[in-house]
């Protein structure tokens, strides 16, 4: 299926990597030790860090990512207060970083999807569905292709600009299960 | 338990009434014709109108909704985009609504839940789930117990600020819909 390039080795990394290995994609992580000097050898690339890592990548990268499909899985909260996003009103991490990467194609997905729902596809009995928000059809298509071939749904939410609304039901789904209305295991199901 | 009036007679007014009345709730309507003129004797208040109508509604009822449980139920999408919501960026219909009725405990409920859902109380094989968010725990209280009374569940999605995500939630979902992504008898369920 595809290449692809994991920043990032955590809980998220390691779900969405499999997810693609699953499918058939070859899959390379780069590490925070080895950000900076390891080259990315994929042409889907997801950024699976904290969204305050994800600045010093772009800076680094920048040049290289250029061409490429650049997956944005950010929740950008403010962890201090759990009250409030990073990012201007009305705006998203995947903007910010489109905007830093014009030549890139910016893929807002995977930040609905708790990691232990990708790892076991499902979600309180509905099939675990990703939801890809991006402005350009022909990355979005490949990602969704490339997630389904691992055995996870995914949705195409709609242009970039959704990236909003995807962020904002992250933001919702991390505060209801750190205040434990909802578990790790559950979340919003994307029910069709 | 509750004494509720519901502005509007529309699909999402009927079954949020029914809800409550097979919980044991009094349920009274006021239609487009009697706004302004039929009294309310609810101690909560649905507003189960458009966005656009609920101006209107605030003119004509302001000093009787002062005490009250207000729920805001809307969507405020501009609809001819379906690209963008009608409140400003970072704010919600709820927190305009709040700022027009300081007297009133204003909730915001029932925006990401369909009314197919309501009326079935199941999503997908998940019990519907309606996400409550408010400053006054009083009210979003007396409100949950009401909704779950009549085999529905409800849970706290915490402070009126987070309307604004879940006014994001229903965004995203309706459009989800419109373009056949989910259909009106799914959306986004919620998995505890």
């Amino acid at each position: 299926m595809a290449h692809v390039t994991i920043f990032g080795t955590g809980n998220m990394a390691n779900a969405i990597g499999g997810v693609f290995a699953e499918g058939g994609s070859s899959v390379t992580y780069i590490s925070a030790e080895e950000s900076g000097t390891a080259p990315i050898v994929g042409d889907i690339v997801v950024l699976a860090v904290p969204y305050p890592a994800v600045a010093g990548i772009l800076s680094a990268y920048g040049e290289q990512l250029a061409g490429k499909t650049v997956v944005d899985i950010t929740n950008p909260l403010n962890f201090e207060t759990f009250d409030s996003l990073v990012v201007p009103a009305g705006s998203s991490a995947a903007a910010e970083i489109q905007a830093a990467l014009p030549q890139s194609s910016v893929v807002k997905a995977f930040n609905t999807t708790f990691a232990a729902t990708l790892v076991a596809k499902t979600v309180g009995g509905a099939p675990t569905t990703v939801q890809v928000a991006g402005d350009s059809a022909e990355a979005k298509s490949a990602l969704i292709a490339a997630i389904a071939a691992g055995g996870v749904q995914a949705i195409d939410a709609g242009a970039l600009s959704r990236a909003h609304e995807l962020e904002a039901l992250g933001f919702l789904q991390l505060t209801l299960a750190v205040r434990e209305a909802i578990s790790w295991t559950g979340g919003f199901a994307v029910v069709r």
